[in-house]
């Protein structure tokens, strides 16, 4: 058997905080297991989020009118992006497995892990149209959310304060990480850890630890795939998948919903 | 009648991006209209989206163990946040409506903005427990999202292929907007410009300078109230606000969708 390698993508400013110990945890199962294992630390790499020219060594294709996505899907080509992005390129190549850790803020990924999406998910590395979703650029790699909150569980269901977690979840896991490819795994969601006691913050630790021994064997979240949509109508759901679904009570994903109830 | 006054928040590098083009015409509708229009331009103010130590000027409350939130919500009410924060504070007090400007990026607003609402929407400044929802901190203010999309309208849709547009903005209108105490209007959505001609531009540019001229007596988009949740029970939906709904074939949010069908 191959050799199987994991990027632990990081973003949290503290290294007392429990996202990092989520990490730490992360790296010492995965070892254990054999795996090579990458971490970028974000804050600790001062990872820049923000999108700039810079982000392009040497001419810009068209310097009066700074088109970003443009500018560095074309600089992917000729191998002219600036190095901490080629760094964060060329680690992500090489992973099978992708572990975003972040606390959750805003409902959201934090300001420099989103940069790091900007920035890193280029096009023709990471998406191309109409190479999307299961025939994503990053077809065969899976990704997984472990986040931390500061509000319990509870509040994100569809009775609770925030809502339904997967529609909060809904333009990270499908929009983003989906869109380029990955099978999404379920996410590993760490409640307001602040709020619990030591033995609490212990079980999420050993939560976390005990699915990774199995991680790449789990069943990816139910995405739509690309064979459901019309390419020859700008990409909307085929009138045969409709069809197929006609009868069925449930819509088949939070964003796909159809209408009908939502999944839970 | 007072005078009002609008925020706009504009997250875009390019000067001579359609985003720009929208911003100006905001600037020149307002204006026409009597409104005291600010402007926060993040990248030319080169907004630090990175929440960190140095947002707080002088001594920390927890040096050994640094814990954001806490520590901004202590220097709001010492008054010892940095200039920039102090800033947007400022503005953001004084504004009865505030625009954000942006191009839709990952299904959600890029990385500088995303630090905007880390770094601005301060625990007793902009939201507290609980001090929620239309009870939020920032409550009599409206907020609009005006953005520009890489993909055409069709895609945002239940049948597209991104899904849902409600499902997609649900993190940032609701769980930031909203629970911050904003009147969320309905987004301006100006689909795929860079596809469309000069017609179809000026047309958009002309729908968002129209829809400004009331956009203050607008309905906001229905969400829960706080007197819907159950205080006692950490926030989860009342069991009288069930009760009331149970016949309803369709949820009152998408969030909040109770296992029924999705509001259109």
């Amino acid at each position: 058997m191959n050799k199987k390698t994991a990027l632990i993508v990081y973003a949290h400013p503290e290294p007392k905080s429990f996202n990092s110990a989520l990490r730490d945890t992360a790296v010492k199962n995965l070892k254990a297991q054999g795996y090579n294992v990458m971490v970028s630390d974000l804050y600790a790499q001062h990872f820049q989020p923000v999108i700039s020219k810079t982000d392009i060594i040497g001419e810009l294709e068209d310097p009066k009118h700074f088109n970003y996505p443009n500018e560095v899907g074309a600089a992917y080509k000729k191998d002219s992006l600036c190095l901490d992005v080629k760094q964060e390129i060329q680690k992500l190549k090489l992973a099978d497995l992708v572990i975003f850790q972040f606390p959750m803020q805003w409902a959201s990924v934090p300001a420099i892990l989103k940069g790091w999406f900007e920035r890193v998910l280029i096009k023709d590395f990471a998406f191309s149209f109409p190479k999307m979703l299961d025939e994503g650029l990053l077809k065969g790699k899976k990704a997984v959310l472990s986040f931390t909150t500061g509000c319990p569980g509870g509040m994100f269901t569809p009775n609770g304060l925030l809502g339904d977690l997967n529609v909060i979840l809904w333009p990270i896991q499908y929009c983003t990480l989906r869109f380029c490819g990955f099978d999404v795994l379920k996410p590993q969601c760490s409640f307001s850890p602040t709020h619990a006691d030591d033995k609490q913050r212990e079980e999420m630790l050993n939560d976390w630890g005990t699915r990774l021994k199995n991680i790449l064997t789990e069943e990816p979240i139910m995405f739509l795939s690309l064979s459901n949509f019309d390419a020859q109508k700008w990409f909307v759901i085929s009138d045969n998948y409709v069809e197929e679904q006609k009868n069925k009570e449930v819509g088949p994903s939070v964003g796909h919903h159809l209408g009908k109830k939502m999944p839970l």
